[in-house]
């Protein structure tokens, strides 16, 4: 499964360009695709969530040295998603080089594209790129808008025969004439490097039982959690949102690393008083500057989901881009942020190699 | 899978004749069963949770016309489970004589027992008459301590493909030398009433998708609060425990009716602080009253799973049975409470009879 970065944006312009370091495979900002199963309710929840979610500030810098010096001038540190996310391709990228050196086997991942919408286009010849600067292959299944539901499952059963691909993607959205789960449910948990399939997701609920693969972009949080040093167990946490995608998984991840987990959603009456519980905030909701500094428990560590288009004059573009979380008021409260772009946004993609690999490693049954 | 009420009194007493009618296929109100997964971190949760928690009052009445008087000295509404779950059986009844008589199909339960302990002996017995009463078959496959664990993978297989059943459940424990896991993992999908397979627990997790059977605690739990008329949409709900058969599908039905669920575990610092600000409380840990008064906010709706043996001296057996939450203090501060016995108990059994149902109906495209 693949959600992607479809900012909507006054005109309807569709930005990829700036984002092309942040998309993956399973993310997306708009909130009718992080909440892409919620059907009519998504209206509602923007609305009732967006009545109190007043502009602030300025813009989130993506980190950079000015970046670095804002930090300094407040007390929040800033979570480099950018900088962690390139680490993390570097050490798959050094481990494909191994087994390729040691065994002979380069990790495989396929992606079937249906139809010709430019943004889904962009976003599998990112992840393509970001394969190849990997070393991992990836394969390539382009077909016609007016394709069947039964070709897309011929080329999926075919993937999940073949030896040489260890991760299998299907770019969404599909064209409405075709049944979005059912094909998803047709690709092999073992290769289901989205880890959407409700088999991963009942694992991740359960204690005793573990994931063949975890979602992306909530993987991506707690990697920067485990990289940040932030300690998990027993501390209270609040997840703002609860699609398939990043809400519902990332609280359960948190839970499985023993935090007592809150999940916030559109229908929570005092979701102020209880993120201010919180000593982890992860907010994934897709409303911009939602979480203002009054939400945020002094000293929070706040992983911020969110990518949302505001205007802004000022900017070329006409647009600039904000998390759920008002990072200005933020980085007065928390101990530690992550900024918007440049936190969380990287670490998909990166996840998505890192799923692969370890789809490829469990494959061929590397140890290490 | 099937767990079952092994009370576990001083000088290992195995408690049978009274909590027959309390037990069913997916219960226990030993913590160790309670959280099967939880390995060695039980013990952990029992020394903490168990330190807060100091015997209050008397017994906890089940069901009764004293019951009644009980209430009527205070302010809580008794949740009578085990009106409810007779109400239930009756309605179960019902549907599968009109099945036979409209279509000719008589829904039917498999149980399959793997060796000789007493305690398991009687509740697949008390499965059996229940669903007699029914009108729902059962099927029972008695195995010797020493099979082979391939003998019993081949009645499972032999099972999910008869036609005349529609429900399998595996009673536990299994003898050591079996994979639990491999043997609950083989059950078919479309007969696993019990609703523990990880396919069925990540449908719950997930919006838009719907699980084939719920399990039958928790359903019970929520079928509680709808025959009460509580309202769950919008409202705090805090899970005690975290079971993968109470505490978290508990949660997760909780949340699918839009209830902002916190979950509260072993390494939660502040249970009673949390477990206050619930409107709903549902705690599934096996502490005997460990929730008391002071942890409950003034009108919240209490389910008790938890059935706890404590010493008494004036009981006849030496022992009386208390729930999670110290029952006499929970009706002066709650707006409705079940007791234990007479609450939660009753609903399992009912809930496994009604998925078996609702399984014979789904496989033969039962419409009403």
């Amino acid at each position: 499964m693949s959600f992607d970065i479809s900012v909507q944006c006054k005109g309807s312009i569709m930005v990829s360009s700036l984002l092309l370091d942040l998309s993956s495979s399973s993310y997306s900002t708009t909130s009718r695709l992080l909440l892409p199963f919620h059907g009519n309710k998504t209206l509602t929840l923007n609305r009732r969530l967006f009545s109190k979610a007043v502009p602030c500030g300025r813009r989130s810098p993506a980190f950079s040295p000015v970046t670095m010096a804002m930090a300094a001038d407040t007390s929040a540190k800033i979570i480099d998603g950018k900088l962690i996310a390139k680490q993390i391709r570097e050490e798959v990228a050094g481990e494909v080089a191994r087994m390729k050196n040691e065994i002979g086997i380069v990790p495989g991942l396929a992606v079937i594209l249906v139809g010709s919408r430019k943004d889904s286009q962009t976003y599998v010849r990112n992840k393509k790129k970001a394969c190849e600067a990997a070393g991992i292959i990836s394969y390539e299944v382009d077909l016609p808008e007016d394709s069947t539901e039964e070709e897309v499952l011929m080329h999926i059963s075919d993937f999940n025969t073949d030896p040489s691909v260890h991760g299998i993607l299907v770019q969404l959205p599909l064209p409405r004439h075709m049944n979005e789960e059912n094909i998803l449910n047709s690709i092999s948990i073992e290769k289901d490097v989205d880890g959407f399939h409700p088999l991963n997701i009942g694992r991740l609920a359960m204690q005793g039982r573990d994931p063949l693969f975890i979602p992306c972009t909530p993987k991506g949080c707690m990697e920067l959690l485990h990289r940040y040093g932030v300690e998990i167990k027993g501390k209270r946490a609040v997840v703002i949102g609860r699609s398939n995608i990043v809400g519902m998984p990332a609280a359960l991840l948190l839970q499985r690393e023993n935090a007592t987990i809150s999940m916030i959603h559109s229908y929570t009456r005092n979701p102020e008083e209880i993120t201010r519980q919180a000593d982890i905030v992860i907010s994934a909701v897709g409303v911009a500057n939602l979480v203002r500094g009054s939400w945020l428990k002094p000293g929070a560590v706040v992983i911020d989901v969110g990518i949302n288009p505001v205007d802004d004059a000022e900017d070329p573009r006409g647009y600039r881009l904000v998390g759920d979380v008002c990072y200005e008021e933020a980085c007065k409260v928390a101990s530690a942020v992550t900024p918007v772009p440049g936190g969380v946004g990287p670490m998909t993609i990166a996840m998505l190699l890192s799923n692969t690999l370890s789809s490829a490693k469990r494959i061929h049954r590397v140890e290490w």
